[in-house]
């Protein structure tokens, strides 16, 4: 649906395909749980707190299985990867560092996971609507940076809950993203 | 009146048009906080030294008014929301995030609220001036960071002093309007 | 059990007793939610990802609640507070400023909020042990800045699962701690 | 082992004792990475233009070995740990949050580490030297943020030659303390 916003071959369909674009990004993001997501009157009397919300959340041993995940695709495509975990909440849950790999990607990969559960979306959709003269523009400068290219992705449940997500840098954003899909695929 | 400063071929709606809509935007935007604040005042007679300025600012309950417009609005919308509300100091007043919103937009609805606060006028009209090759460009990296694009609304009393500001984050930029919009619309 | 450690009253039970204390509160502090909480043999084999870990959250409506509570707590006391709600994961939920309360509050008061769920206890435990001379001197330079006097208050459900935490700053920390704790009380 | 600096019974060994603590431990300390960093060749010999260092580095292996023995101490004392390894440049190697373990404790464990290999000391040491009227007074605020209590090793070969560090936080900053240590000695 959404073509490369890098390289030669840029082609936007214009400001009428890209409206619809994020519509539809925007309304196809899967939602975090909340059980008792409901409006509710809170006219004339104290406001009542009800229950709290059934939530999930990554374990060490799921992060610990999507670093592997991601590194072993690493070691298939021959690179070097900075790899980074977030909870439902976007704190840090598990971080690696592949020998060799960037120093600087520490920061990306970091950031990249946490754009990804900020947001609800793989980081890259972020990105191609933050280009110059797109919906989003300079959004990369809030929450204390956001990275918006591909590498960084939700970790869901089986039933499609995000109780996480995964970041990774060190290379090409094709093979980032190649391995942040690998580790977010092993957490079921 | 303002001319593009980047690349041979950036091709805008023209010199004139965004000359036009730059002189629009800033002479129409409602000016500060300050009810006395007319201009034939400044200009006409002598600043009287030793007397402080009457000024409005919004309050809590107007907070809650705006919140729970902007809430109701993406209840009709079928969108959960980040919103913000700052007073006429630019400072946090009230926020509330609706269960399931995002987390990345906890700092962007305040940021939209500061940045429509800052300028007084909606943080997207900044946008249209911040792109490559416009006047403000980079302006976002001002202010610990603002956000240009729609979302942030000034809230005015009826007689138009601006006592603060709303941001909405959460959707697509045109709802985050809409819902700004309706926050700003409850608050007379 | 722990004192304040303002005041003319300042007592310490000496080295002992705080030893003591510090392994007291570090041992009995609620304990975020994770089921799967076991370790588990890593050795030889891909890891295992497992199940993802129940969890619970505070919802909008219990944070409304307990901006509700704290506000009428600080009407009794005919003072001005500013009220943070974060959620499980330390995410700003909801805030309040009430009309005239300190600006510098803001701040302090979702400080207080955080600082209360990163460490699940009061924050004004903290501080106790983070003086000259004790345990965790300096450990308000962390996390972007923590506040470990009083007025942070972990939220709890009926079951004792801390779900967020309410902060309270713009009076004495006596009585923010009030309010926080009045907020706190309200949900369930 | 650590006395009050405040209040009336302020019991301080003196300024020599002082001194001398502070020499034998700047003495003592293990110095940085370099395998061939002996004084005297240093003060002995002219230095070798155009030849670099030959210096020794943290593995990811060695890393993980680390994580898990901290982790594996960490379940002896049925304490929940954040646990960060830098490597000898100070930079994150490997985390690990185990499930249930402070959100606070993620960037005290990672600024314990990077303490400890910053200074080549554990970061309790320099925390000694901190404390109001010590010859290190308010070092926490240099370098992004130290924390100077317990809990950060350095990590070194079996010939002494630091290759990075480790530093855990989420209990008392004894516990803290011996995970760290026992992760710092799963390295060879």
């Amino acid at each position: 649906m959404f073509r490369s916003v890098r390289g030669p071959a840029v082609v936007w369909g214009g400001i009428v395909a890209v409206g619809l674009a994020v519509a539809v990004i925007f309304s196809t993001a899967s939602r975090p749980v909340a059980a008792q997501d409901k409006p509710q009157d809170r006219a004339g009397s104290a406001p009542q707190p009800g229950k709290a919300a059934d939530t999930k959340d990554i374990t060490l041993d799921q992060a610990h299985a999507a670093l592997a995940a991601a590194q072993k695709k690493a070691d298939e495509l021959h690179i070097k990867q900075d790899i980074a975990i977030v909870d439902a909440g976007g704190n840090l849950k598990a971080f690696a560092r592949m020998d060799g790999a960037w120093l600087g990607s520490i920061d990306i990969a970091q950031k990249k996971a946490r754009t990804a559960r900020y947001f609800d979306m793989p980081s890259g959709e972020i990105g191609k609507l933050s280009q110059p003269g797109k919906p989003l523009y300079m959004i990369e400068i809030s929450n204390g940076g956001l990275i918006t290219f591909p590498g960084g992705v939700p970790i869901k449940t089986q039933d499609d809950v995000i109780i996480g997500a995964i970041g990774v840098s060190g290379s090409t954003v094709e093979n980032d993203q190649a391995c942040a899909e690998a580790g977010a695929s092993a957490v079921k």
